[in-house]
């Protein structure tokens, strides 16, 4: 099959690389950044530079850009994709990509599943883009139909064809909600917590929690703006959530409320450990 | 030498198994559980059952109990120990350990000296105890004299060849002021974090963020809430900094202002690569 990657940054990167490495596919490649798409060609981990000319041949359109790129992309290139051609994308958030994104695909004839795969780094760039970054990985996909069997089978093949070992489908509204969760609050609190006086001079004070809790405070402050604010709502309900939490910790230890934050912390505990193991 | 260790917990029971796997000592242990201090026995993590008799000949006493109990065992039996021995405790706070157990060793001539092994896990107890916790570790250390160097060199090399890999030697004070924010914070982050109603739906939606965000959340909570209540006003200045912190991105996020929140993420993201690159 021909595929084509939009967006030759860590996730489109890695996509590209991983077919490459897993496949026989074609990967016809693009990024804004000429010299990235260039420096894809030479070390192979595209085989063609996309463009109008050939975007029609491709079966498979990954876009791996951010959630308004993704859509601006999309309206922009819409007559030119075959009916045939299924697209991908790897946006973080999914119902304002969606809505948008199926009503294109709607008009014109081709088909677009939302999707994200559950993978990342704390860097980005073509740089870190790694054949190996989906191994094992599981894969998000928002559908507009849940019930188009065939199609489901084909995309997961697909994708398992580059390393995911499952795809969960779901709504998109469901996949922000969770992914608020999972994804997006993990990040605020870790790029939260680092602003403490304390934090540049822990030096020989800490260990693994420190470590664990801080290792995304790192990141790219562009892209994740644009997907907290595209998914408000639910996030705000996390963060609210968490402060209110936190909050009954702290009244409880300033009121030297021994019972309160016994029982606070034993109901995490046993939460942690009936979800997780 | 003869060292002694009070606790066989994880903590206690891996110093005794470090002591026994890198060093020609003998270990005296006891544990309040007498099944314990028996199977430690049988399976050679300690040498000796400790007790009244024995306690003299104890080069190093090494304490491994909670910080009542770490206090209230150096009352018992200070008139037990030699003027020779040299106890460390390995409690999570310090300065309310320090205060009492100075006290004591200053009264009956011993030398005491606060520690704290910087390693762990989330699982507690003897039977996870491994000779290995302490490779590449720190300690920290809170003496009453700084400037007894022949002291703290001894101390150093006797820690050293368990495994710990540097010492950190600083007041009781400052160690419960940054362990506040690197162990004491983290623990009540991860604990309140998996409290959202999307934790027990997260399957197929979380990556490593997540993982590594709640991977404290299962704690001990009669161990954590005697160490937070000890260590109040520190913690609770962390906590309530975090609440400020998050609430200055929920703010941006309520108002749409996608150049505060953009300002926020990178004074994180350049925070983090400035302390920990």
């Amino acid at each position: 099959m021909n595929i084509a990657v939009i967006g030759l940054g860590l996730i489109g990167g890695s996509l590209a690389k991983a077919i490459k490495k897993n496949t026989d596919h074609t990967v016809y490649g693009f990024d804004l950044n000429e010299s990235i798409t260039m420096y894809a060609l030479m070390d192979g981990g595209i085989d063609k530079a996309l463009d109008d000319t050939n975007i029609a041949q491709c079966d498979y359109i990954l876009l791996s850009v951010y959630p308004k790129a993704t859509i601006e992309f999309l309206k922009e290139k819409a007559e030119l994709i075959s009916k045939s051609t299924v697209v991908i994308d790897c946006g973080g958030v999914k119902s304002s990509i969606c809505e948008s994104c199926f009503e294109i695909s709607n008009k014109y004839g081709f088909t677009f599943i939302g999707g994200h795969p559950m993978a990342g780094l704390h860097f980005s760039g073509y740089k870190y883009a790694t054949p190996d970054l989906y191994n094992d990985a599981s894969m998000i996909l928002t559908p507009q139909n849940t019930d188009d069997i065939k199609l489901l089978e084909e995309v997961t093949a697909f994708l398992k064809s580059l390393g995911f070992s499952s795809l969960t489908v779901t709504t998109p509204d469901n996949h922000d909600r969770i992914i608020a969760f999972t994804s997006q609050l993990a990040h605020v609190v870790s790029n939260a917590y680092v602003k403490s006086p304390q934090a540049s001079v822990h030096k020989g004070f800490s260990a693994g929690s420190y470590k664990d809790m801080t290792r995304v405070a790192r990141l790219n402050e562009n892209m994740w703006s644009e997907l907290f604010l595209e998914n408000k709502e639910h996030l705000l309900f996390e963060i609210e959530h968490l402060i209110n939490s936190l909050t009954e910790y702290k009244e409880a230890i300033e009121n030297d409320d021994t019972e309160t934050l016994r029982a606070l912390l034993k109901d995490g505990s046993d939460r942690k450990k009936s979800i997780d193991f």
